[in-house]
């Protein structure tokens, strides 16, 4: 695994650039990220580029030794350009412009920027793609950051007509597929389709996941541009591109296939703070990030890249500037982090960033240096990760134990349809990923469509839409099984199945959910005061109950290997039947200390203490 | 009373037809709703009708003994309607359209939608006015439904200003009524008035409420017109429209006035989650719903109803799907909420809906059959209800023992301008009306335009608006009167009245209102540590002080039989308060335990247990 | 010191003005406050004014012997006016207009509105500027109630690119100044810069700062518009204006210096209730007003007024109509009240309003009248005042003591970039306010313009930017000086100095902060269970640690006469630290009993118990 470190010569004196350069190498770092917000400094007029300053900067890091990660800069088109096609901006749900001023204000659905894009990219490319400093490309920046998939233009409604017509052939199927008849909302032709916001209630459900659907391939086949432009151009290097934290705008396995390596982007204060973590958990980890932030995303990420090849693209080395609260990392918590990800697999770490800007929106926003040139607290952890990952060298790859299946349209659909306040496939996952990784156990977080080969034990939280593939898989699956709420309870267009929940799974669980209800809380069952609840499901078949309330609400169903949960996968007594699950697996199944988390990686164990920032290593 | 159920014969195959009317009929109903969101299947293209598979499901449903309630299609216009004048769409207080793709998508105030409106409303009418399966017909549905009485687009800005020519003659003479002189928001003509949404800080509250009473008008000429039709072209049949809970977007006595029978949609769970319930209540009775929710409205919109004419058009039979959370009913609440209607007198009671439709926005509300024609756990009950019905055909009608008085404009009144947060007068009513129901009273809930006759109580929780004939009446009375805050305290134009607060009434309390006070919270008052407050008026005059705290704040003041409150009428204290009229007024004044109801019909007394889900009957 | 009160003879039959001129002399009242909102009462319709009434009216006062306090109507125009140019309306930072109907519905960088708004000055001042009855002007009313000064209109854009460029002189340099490189934001010229609403995420916070002191300028400039009217017509009376309360919308100290004396609105239950107190404090003192809140901004707006001269312009009298509840002061606040105003050195305390107009906006807000024209509780204790201001009349001066220093532009800066949810400048303003007033010091709240001689010490709780003047006056200042966090962080241009923060006083605190962070809470401390946190400041230099946690936490520095806190400026620790200074400074430091507070006017001390209502005055 290799460190970086993002940089934006632009933002510095050409003179302080090869002392910066020195001074990265000399820390450890081998890998230095650029350009990819400086649209207005290469081309500061329509058609003038101005190449000098990139060169020079360029060349001054290579020549430092560091492989240059170049970005493509079309998450910030300059004024000039939004100037020239207003129109190229987003509109929000609410009917809104979404315009020029930070960044990210362009509508993937718009053909004309589309062009601009596939032209700054050529530029760009044609400029470096066969430089030697150049090892791999970043594609525009985190797609979807400040909710920018979905776009309610003019041009992204004439593109989802395009879509629909594509995808229904006639809109008979379309209105049959949806269930338009319901309120009238047939429609007689393509043409008449809107845009699923703005409407007096919830709009259909089947529209609204069709809608996401489209937004996600629009955001794919506008990278899909670039790869391939790039992939001509600067043949041999990689293609990424940084993802988020706990975000599904768009669908991260689609866009993975198009990529050599998946990155992410990793702030575990920032998202313990922004995200739906406990007032509890955000005082105990304040400082370190909840122990599952970074791993879970690792191991996600790791699912959704084409041949399991990743990376931390951004990692945050102090505070961040945009949470709610924005304290600094424990002391130890850099170095952590960093070896998480080279437990998980990681390729790389590359900090964001060098220096703190003193200047603009990010001004809070802590680097590897200070505004003033000196050294922040991260710098010296840095070095001394650099120093440990150097003696673990030889590490093997990742280990196979469990294996948690995830998809984007279950979120999706949890969202258009929580049905209970909250109540989401993402988080559902997140709590079983947890639950895992608190026996110590290495999870693989998957697709659907991934070989569940090697698995001793697979939980499926909440997979709403399930193939018949994908049944069948399940169908010859011998390890421990444990499925959650609303697994095959749609079918691809958002309906009920002609056999209810959990659909292709009928045979596997032995009946059938006839009913669902959603509850506020979690309550204390009467299985030794272990918490459950939030959903229940009322199943009917040839299960056995595992656990039952003294009124007789059953929690749990087996049927052979299968574990099936009718409460929502979250909480004490959902922890126990993942641990029961992971003891008929013959997995590790007792519970690790508080903040206490292990990986495996190859012959080598790693320990890590979220309460005290440290981190241990053994050879197995 | 007859029990029915809402069926939407377009979402099924023809061939299932008559099996579904065959298991009605079995199941003891006797009533079946149709064709009110059809218009796209009844004509698909402009001025194109297709009526032949209404024609059929109308003869099916008929020759199995079915009495057919018919709806009109008009709160779904189809697309290529609103194609062809898309200024029919309502605007939002925020000035937002409100388009095409759920329902309700029009304005009230909208002449060429009014016209669209008559001529679908003639054509279905012409069709099935004359046969023999149609019993009674439905107007539209759910007026007001997802908010949308209120409209502030052109079309209600031109004829808003038309209904304010006719109800103030001159420009001069709303501004005197309005007291524009206040901030210069005076007019030269009506022309220059606009919507009183989107002003700087709040507008005027004569602006608002001339602007609830107009557009409460508007629904009511919009309705008038299609019973004036259906009247017509329908002779003999009765008809009705179905109203809703917790909502006062227009006034219900005005509606009641132009129907045969006043129906309403009946959802405890749902409203118990989505309204201002305590949090210890939701969980409470979250299952079975607030012993008092589906009472409160089975009287009130009896004392809306031309002759008291009422029914229940849809009851929750299971799960829904709009609440924040969707829990299922106790096992006996589906029974239990039947034979609560019938206590109260209606006519009839019809589930919602036949059959769970497994698409569309509500795949997930509950029907008597699930999405795989199974029956849901409800059915059994519903057969059960019909057995209890048939025992009870003899029973006689509701009791007189208590009334409670309630307009609309009350509640108007205290949205516009509550003074304490959350001062609702229909809430106010609610807790009223569980004080004597808790005593185990029968009550009427009333339009000051009712008659007082008969009543031995009478509670006056919050009437801003007092007329001389009611003050009149009230005179009259010889029972006893509780009369809570705010009432009397404005003119019919919003103003203070001359002499103060109550107004009207001030010979009845003996003296007036000379300063009112709100308070965040009821306090633990010293009378026994009851609680009260939320509200405090201040009182001079002549009546005795009933109730004083330690520091000398009289909290309920007593001139003859008149109880005058001037706390929030909520809290023990009130309880108390409502407690000791009615043993003044010699009605029974005992609390019932927690979760008991009872209600008499004619010889019978019915109880409702609501904790157990359990309905008892003991002839008297 | 004079009392006095607003008055509108416009809501009121002309026979009753005389009566109601002859009880306010009689209740001691010498100032009577009018025309302010009459604009379409003056100028009925274009050009054609009617003086006639307003003749009689001032004629009247005059007679009784008030002087009058003319308002210019600029806050209300009528409705003919904004017809004929509809685009004068504000535009809201969601892009929607702010419409006729209520008040302030005008953006102040309309140029043809700005011209009306002089006329109608002039008409007035032409009309009254030289009768002998006129002793003021009060232009407009509450400049940005409702949020009113920033308008996001193509007017407000054109005047930014005007007044940009006048302060940056090339967009080069505003690009430079901004750090647009940052995500390409730069700019060609200066008509490519919009407005920073709208943006995808959050504008570059130095376009918000400049936005926002523009947004002030156009305040300042449209009311200096007026001023200069009113000297030129109406020569020898003061011109003033009533700011209002916890208001930082424009630089008060920029209005300041063009008015003869600076008034504010005192309402201190309406503020209690609508501001960031504690639940508990809001329950504590709902009938009093928290005890610092009326005196805080006595000395806020005589430090920002010009040669001190300030008054209070709206006195609450009783309860409100505004807030989330509205109680009635407790018996004697009215009087207390009116003293602490006297303590601070107001000179004029006037009531709003004289009579509680029963219709439009503000019907429940009471008056020294009721309704019916009878007195409310206030104006007996006005009366009291009165007297007790007789006794006084010989008070020297108020005293200096203790200094807080507060800027606009800090507050701004905390808004646009808060760091940790709710750390405002202003609030710790307040709380510092607090913590001195607690020990029973006077307190002057200057800018950081203002001299700081005589001032024994000087509290910054946070001012980030510190001006090359200020740090030198600090440097020279030899009493005790406590310094918050934040202070000195920022350039004029939002950026982060060059030697961070304290930029220019890093001499003076014997270092520099070389990280920041902000916490969620305060939390106990180990220094004997004091509170302290929110925010969090790694200092490092020559001080020595004052106060420091068991994990070594150093929560004050000192370094001389100066204390650095590094925590946020509330809470106990915060309190203590204020102490120790006070104490150092040979001031008094014993904390006063609960709700007790003093402040010396002269040779009075007056002590105010804001539990009991009361007010007593000692001859020092």
């Amino acid at each position: 695994m290799e460190l970086g470190v993002c940089y934006y010569p632009e933002h510095w004196p050409e003179e302080r650039w090869a002392e910066d350069a020195r001074l990265m190498r000399e820390t450890g770092l081998a890998r230095v990220r650029i350009g990819e917000f400086a649209w207005s400094r290469i081309e500061p007029e329509p058609g003038r580029f101005d190449w000098g300053w990139l060169d020079r900067a360029v060349e001054t890091l290579h020549e430092a030794g560091l492989g240059i990660i170049m970005g493509t800069p079309t998450a910030t088109p300059p004024k000039w350009l939004v100037d020239t096609m207003p129109d190229m901006i987003a509109i929000d749900r609410e009917g809104k412009p979404r315009g020029f001023g930070s960044r990210r204000h362009y509508c993937f659905s718009h053909a004309a920027y589309r062009k601009e894009a596939a032209r700054i990219t050529r530029a760009v490319a044609e400029r470096y793609g066969e430089h030697p400093g150049i090892v791999s490309w970043q594609t525009d920046n985190e797609y979807g950051c400040h909710d920018t998939v979905q776009s309610f233009s003019p041009a992204a409604a004439e593109a989802f007509r395009e879509w629909l017509a594509d995808r229904y052939g006639t809109v008979d199927a379309l209105n049959e597929a949806w269930g338009n008849v319901f309120w009238s909302m047939e429609y007689r032709s393509f043409d008449e389709v809107e845009l699923p916001n703005l409407t007096v209630t919830e709009a259909n459900p089947a529209h609204w996941l069709v809608f996401r659907r489209f937004s996600s391939d629009q955001v794919v086949s506008f990278n899909r541009a670039q790869v391939d432009i790039l992939r001509e151009l600067s043949p041999g290097r990689d293609v990424t591109h940084n993802a988020m934290g706990f975000y599904t705008g768009y669908d991260h396995h689609d866009l993975g296939r198009d990529l050599d390596v998946l990155g992410w982007d990793s702030y575990p204060l920032g998202f313990l703070e922004m995200f739906r973590f406990t007032e509890e958990e955000k005082r105990a980890y304040a400082h370190q990030g909840h122990p599952d932030i970074a791993a879970f995303h690792h191991d996600l990420y790791r699912g959704c890249a084409k041949d399991g090849r990743w990376s931390v693209l951004e990692q945050q080395p102090g505070p961040v500037n945009w949470a709610r609260y924005n304290p600094a990392p424990l002391p130890g918590m850099v170095k952590l982090w960093t070896m998480e990800a080279f437990a998980h697999g990681a390729e790389l770490v590359s900090y964001f960033r060098w220096r703190q800007f003193p200047k603009a929106q990010e001004q809070m926003h802590a680097g590897l240096l200070r505004p003033d040139a000196q050294p922040s607290p991260a710098l010296a952890e840095v070095r001394d990760a650099a120093g440990m990952l150097e003696e673990l060298a030889d590490a093997g790859p990742t280990a196979k134990q469990a294996a948690l299946v995830f998809s984007y349209d279950a979120e999706w659909i949890t969202q258009i349809q929580p049905q209970g306040q909250g109540r989401s496939a993402l988080w559902a996952a997140f709590s079983s990923y947890s639950a895992l990784r608190k026996l110590g156990l290495d999870v693989d977080i998957v697709s659907p469509d991934a070989s569940l080969d090697f698995y001793l034990l697979v939980v499926i939280p909440c997979l709403p839409i399930v193939s018949d593939d994908f049944a069948g898989k399940l169908d010859a699956f011998e390890g421990q099984l444990v499925i959650g709420p609303r697994t095959g309870s749609r079918t691809e267009d958002f309906a009920i199945p002609e056999n209810l929940a959990p659909g292709p799974l009928e045979r596997l669980v032995g009946g059938s959910i006839t009913l669902s209800e959603s509850w506020p809380d979690r309550l204390a069952t009467d299985a030794g005061g272990l918490e459950a609840g939030g959903w229940y499901d009322h199943y009917s078949g040839a299960a056995e109950a595992e656990f039952t309330t003294d009124d007789g609400k059953v929690l749990c169903w087996k049927a052979d290997n299968v574990r099936l949960c009718t409460i929502w996968p979250e909480g004490s007594l959902f922890d126990r039947i993942v641990r029961d699950a992971a003891r008929d697996a013959g997995l590790p199944h007792e519970p690790l200390p508080e903040g206490i988390r292990r990986r495996r990686r190859g012959s080598y164990g790693l320990t890590f203490d979220y309460l005290r920032g440290e981190v241990s290593v053994n050879a197995d």
